[in-house]
């Protein structure tokens, strides 16, 4: 029997992240029933992204341009240097919209698991740009997970050494996250919140 | 600033049923990292299906032609007619593939809160198709809501009263779900499994 343009959907869109089968047909039944106000613009914008974004050759950010808006920018703080994982981490930082400094996409993290080296990661990139650049400071952003705090154990000694020693090298805070409940936090979490302790 | 078509994706994803903003992101994410594999072939399957699926005159399933696959095959038992409330629960219900009767789709439930009443739902066209055709048995496989169980007695009346009245007509056994466990059941499931009890 042949399959209908209908599976066809349905089988695109349950590969997407977090869908199943159920919620891809749920999805392109909604999708169907609002052609004119959903799914003909959604096919517009996602042919439009596909075509025209790409990755910044400087931070590794989406844009249409290279480089992108954030490195163009003339109002950033140029000796502030924030490295994340992935470009959903640099959104989120810039959703905060309290950082202005630059940015540095490694594309992911260390991992022994999944066989993935610091060849695979842009890190020789990161410490050329350290070099050519005037940073005072290295954010690492990465996860508070085991695999992005490796990673960033690994950067600060190899920056420590291949690209300039007196650089100050920061790691964001951990602790209770606001309007956090202790009882529901885990041992970690807890224990990392009472040895960093502050004064009131 | 000009919103970039990064934007507009994630704007059109966020108003796909059970996306947020959040998972939006991460989905454009994930189609854009995987253009000729996904992003593309999605675009042609949902301008493909938005093209070409249509509603069925008859029964109101989609299909690419009209009447549907199902309208128009020469297998199915066509004494039996089982109603439903969406192109969904029809879907459900030959995936589970032991029902070979025909369709009819209402559309969705009467609801006084939402100001939806039999005007709105295919009862009509349901009257007109029982009488034009040989039906022997009705089954009214509507949710098991309250908007669904009172839409089911109303149409059992309106059926009895305009279509046939020798008609048989049945809805779906209530009790408890296979694999279901007692503790974990609501009062009403269980009330009901027991007043429905069967002899071994």
């Amino acid at each position: 029997m042949k399959i209908s343009s209908l599976e066809t959907l349905v089988l695109y869109l349950s590969k997407l992240p977090g869908l199943g089968p159920r919620s891809a047909r749920r999805m392109a039944l909604h999708l169907l029933k609002r052609r004119e106000g959903l799914a003909y613009p959604l096919i517009e914008a996602l042919k439009s992204a596909a075509d025209t974004i790409k990755e910044c050759s400087l931070c590794g950010n989406w844009d249409e341009e290279d480089l992108c808006s954030l490195c163009r920018s003339e109002t950033r703080e140029n000796y502030l240097l924030c490295v994340v994982e992935s470009v959903a981490d640099l959104w989120a930082l810039e959703r905060m919209g309290s950082y202005k400094g630059a940015y540095h996409i490694l594309g992911g993290t260390l991992s022994a698991l999944d066989g993935r080296g610091p060849e695979d990661l842009k890190i020789e990139a990161l410490v050329r740009r350290i070099k050519e650049s005037q940073f005072e400071e290295i954010i690492l952003a990465l996860n508070a997970t085991i695999e992005g705090q490796t990673t960033a154990h690994y950067l600060k000694e190899y920056i420590s050494q291949n690209a300039a020693s007196n650089l100050k090298i920061t790691h964001l805070a951990y602790g209770v996250p606001l309007g956090g409940e202790l009882d529901y936090l885990d041992d970690g979490t807890l224990m990392t919140a009472l040895k960093e302790r502050r004064f009131f």
